[in-house]
């Protein structure tokens, strides 16, 4: 398990020429991190004087961050899976026509879990982009830079996990696969830079203000 | 020592009401995580068939990725820190004129540390983002959405710890001080979301090309 390892290893091995764990684990604890600091404003609001009005939405927004928290470490091991999978699967003898239809089954296999991991890990980041909002809105003034460090290690890491995606995408045959994905991925760029500034704009005005 | 903590330990210290780690310490890591994914590519490029050429700027690059990276991580404790420190200042007595001063004296060191820390991060990211370029550029081609993802969370982390000296700048009343810390920010500011999209842009034509 890469997310038990103490810090500095997680980092190391990140770095090492060991292809796991690779750039699509290295967005998903930036989500995380992402995640982990819309908690904070959470955290720091919840029970503190003058905030009593958003006090229930702050555990609302409390109980989606930390599950979104959850999901992009799960994501982050389960990339460290999938990416095995498809160096396995690349490994397969093809000596054979039938060994040759046989890897290249798997292969297809292999990067459809290898686009869907990512794709997930960006999706996932997209909504601690969208959960920043509130958290700078709402929460306690003292905490809002924190919404926004928050914001943009979270719609940093959606965009670097999309990066996985498309490289995997380009190497599968299944055309609906590939056009599904791509308006999944689609949905995500239109919006989420924006929003990111929306968030930061609204921080800013706090920290000014 | 937070850095020696297991990943999901520190998110969830991060994420916890507990003052310290705070956003400056998620910067410095998620700058560290930018800086860890450099030095992945350069891992993956030395040694390997066809790079033969780049070797000795890709042993170059290593050293200066692994030092920002070991530099961040000490910079991600000094935050915590710093933040104790102003913490501490905050809480002594006022009772008298005096006791006044020396609180307010003992507040502005405080601040300047905690000004200086966030900024020495951002400068750290910033130096990360620049070498994503010959990553990028001069690195093995399979790791090159590994250079994305680096470029992609050091510059967001930079942006992030610049929210923090921005806060701290705020209440220091050293005008010296703050002219030099804004021709800092300035400097930062001004040139690196444009350097990562150029490095994105180098991604992009080699993962399509």
């Amino acid at each position: 398990m890469f997310t038990e390892m103490r810090v500095t290893e997680f980092l190391d091995a990140l770095s090492s020429k060991e292809s796991v764990p690779g750039g699509g684990s290295g967005a998903a604890l930036g989500g995380a991190l992402g995640a982990a600091l819309v908690s904070m404003v959470c955290n720091l609001t919840i029970g503190k004087k003058g905030y009593a009005d958003v006090e229930a939405r702050m555990r609302d927004l409390l109980a989606k961050s930390e599950a979104l928290r959850q999901e992009l470490l799960r994501l982050l091991e389960a990339d460290t899976q999938v990416y095995t999978q498809v160096m396995a699967a690349y490994r397969l003898p093809r000596k054979t026509a039938e060994q040759e239809a046989a890897r290249e089954a798997a292969m297809q296999r292999a990067l459809k879990e290898a686009a869907e991991v990512p794709l997930a890990i960006a999706e996932r980041c997209a909504e601690v982009v969208d959960l920043a909002m509130p958290a700078a809105e709402m929460g306690n003034a003292w905490a809002v830079s924190d919404a926004g460090v928050g914001v943009l290690l979270a719609e940093a890491a959606m965009r670097g996990a999309l990066l996985n995606v498309t490289i995997n995408l380009a190497s599968i045959t299944d055309a609906d696969f590939v056009r599904e994905a791509e308006a999944r991925m689609a949905t995500l760029t239109a919006n989420k830079a924006e929003m990111k500034e929306r968030v930061m704009a609204a921080v800013n005005d706090k920290i000014q203000g």
